[in-house]
């Protein structure tokens, strides 16, 4: 059997730390086979735009991007962060190449209709060019993926990172076997948020329902593991919650379709 | 014969004008056969360094880049110019993709040391990746290249973005014919500076020496010769200077070693 390929998704909370960050590389670089990363935001876009004198303005947790915003966010994720991550993981012998969803086309996304909410240049993910990133990853290298994508007809759009995760890792999952790894702040999903150590170890579908009838799954956890089931259901091998250290350990959270 | 690749560098002139941008991206759009964009700043870069409250620096025309200014240009240039431009070639159908030095291992450089002037954070060319870029040329992509590179060790870097432009045009002079066109505010290099129309046709070697000692060449205009005499002697098959204009008229100087 074709050895796993992993897509790893790193947020906000590790970018924001130089060592955390430095420590994610070193374990995208020592895994066994071929790997993605697709990486967050962090503090750094709040930092620029108050220096540029705007009001940062998220609603349940999405970033209402207007045109002076997306300036930021791409400059930040597509320019600053990414060819920083890069430049470190070509510092440890890995074939790093960073992309935005505008390059090569990789991830062309609808802007969201305004609903409720405007969120205005704000992405839905649509197609994921899986051809080019199976081109890079034959040819041995590591794809960046930054969460700016494009809709196509010149405009950039600010896409939610987790969501690029699981697409990437469902498109990717049609040609090789995947495992999808969302690294956060916790060390999985917990049974108890007061308790750091109380991760539940395997969560199917069934439990899933279980475990949100008894309202133990928090609401910041709702949409994390509505796209790891999405993923599952997609063909993606396996998905794994946690954070680096329980990544690394294997005892983050897995989620598991039956 | 193999169809000419072109080697198109675009400096902030056209970069800080949304019309000038839209016709030279056209302009590569519809050139019979494949091409790489590089381009440099504009004055973007410096709009956000003083929103920052900092003061751009430069000596000679070259950018004192600080770890603070290097965030910014590799903001500016890496993450908004190049996505915008790439989105923008999507949108013309061209399957474009964006690169720093850092991406692939596309253009490693040496910090330049420090003589009479410290330049901080700014590169000098070392290798290219000429493999890779090839390789994207055959797949029918048009890489759009920034003027970020990188050491290799870790450290993004600031370098001129004519001489990447000359640098990634010699590395595939040796795979592929190469023509090497800089765009730039004038219609070509001048007989004299106060009649823009008095483009010179054709310099060859000898010219340049007898222009030179006339006095006829502008102190901004030898380095992009220089540059462009060491492309040519390094395999290059055709160097142009010029505007949009000229060159697309066919009307811009033309540099020839003989």
């Amino acid at each position: 059997m074709r050895a796993t390929t992993t897509i790893l998704k790193i947020g906000g909370n590790v970018i924001n730390q130089p060592e955390q960050l430095a420590q994610a590389l070193h374990y995208l670089a020592t895994l066994p086979s071929a790997a993605v990363l697709v990486h967050g935001g962090g503090r750094k876009a709040d930092e620029l735009l108050l220096k540029m004198g705007q009001e940062p303005s998220m609603i349940d947790g999405r970033r209402i991007t207007d045109a002076a915003t997306l300036e930021v966010v791409t400059m930040v994720y597509a320019g600053l962060l990414n060819k920083q991550i890069v430049a470190q993981l070509q510092a440890l012998q890995v074939a790093a190449i960073g992309l935005s969803g505008a390059d090569a086309n990789l991830i062309l996304a609808q802007q969201r209709p305004v609903r409720n909410i405007d969120y205005g240049f704000a992405g839905d993910v649509g197609a994921v060019n899986a051809t080019f990133l199976e081109q890079l990853l034959t040819q041995g290298f590591y794809p960046v993926i930054c969460p700016i994508t494009h809709n196509g007809a010149g405009q950039l759009l600010n896409t939610n990172a987790d969501t690029i995760a699981q697409a990437v890792a469902q498109a990717l999952a049609t040609l090789r076997p995947i495992s999808l790894q969302y690294c956060f702040e916790l060390a999985g999903v917990l049974e108890d948020l007061q308790r750091p150590d109380s991760v539940i170890a395997r969560i199917s579908a069934a439990d899933y329902a279980e475990l949100r009838a008894k309202n133990i799954i928090s609401a910041g956890m709702i949409p994390k593991l509505d796209n790891a089931f999405a993923a599952l259901a997609a063909g993606v091998a396996e998905v794994q919650i946690g954070n680096l250290s329980s990544l690394q350990a294997g005892k983050a959270t897995c989620i598991v379709g039956e």
